[in-house]
């Protein structure tokens, strides 16, 4: 057999779990093809409605996309909801198997 | 007190709940010396068997590990798992302290 | 609007849930910001005390900070935990969105 490698982009979203509905649509309008979601907990200077800590009822977001597709999502959010709501975005690269899929 | 750093690679398998047992065993007769598992929930085109979506019962399987071994592991998935069931697979490289672990 | 991309450390801490907050009160007190924790199971040769698997009630912290903070905070934890506790350790390099968060 051979192995599929290729870069992909993991884009992690850390956000309060009543908005992740909203942050998978439009992930998926922007050009995801799947996520991965957690519940979480955190604590930390997080938006700036939320001035203290500790911090219940997250979730984890993970988006595996190509680099394009995490940018313009990164940037819908930093856009949309970074002012009014507590979250986090990063990305690191991956090497994904059955890369068609994303 | 010295910290020893080294190189390992950190593979992410995300895959139905119901073969998480099968996974596991499979990772450590093939090298893995540890993982660490959380409940998780998706979206997407994940397998052949899954047309749509949404999906839940998923696990977050994280197995880290050497390279070769990181290999060996996802070559297997890849070869008895991707065209049955809903999995994703991705390899990340990371510091680790304590390596004699792994 | 711009996009603030900034460099930072991912430092994941695999532990038991019954240090939890220890490890979150010294890592703030070594300079994290922040962290996002999740419930885990694992198994594996997870420290000294612990010989064998499988090992439950688990919890996974992720702290986003500076590269400086997160070789301070993974030092303590080296020093002060591995020797008693099941941890693991790994960091990843990975961008921020919203960097002056962290």
């Amino acid at each position: 057999m051979s192995m599929l490698h290729t870069r992909r982009t993991l884009l992690t979203v850390i956000c309060e779990a009543s908005i992740e509905a909203r942050v998978l649509a439009d992930a998926r309008r922007l050009g995801a093809h799947g996520s991965t979601a957690s519940d979480a907990r955190g604590w930390g200077q997080h938006g700036e409605r939320d001035g203290g800590w500790p911090m219940s009822g997250n979730v984890r977001i993970d988006i595996l996309c190509e680099a394009a597709v995490a940018d313009t999502i990164a940037g819908h959010l930093q856009e949309h909801y970074f002012r009014s709501y507590a979250m986090i975005c990063y990305l690191s690269e991956v090497s994904v198997l059955r890369s068609e899929k994303f």
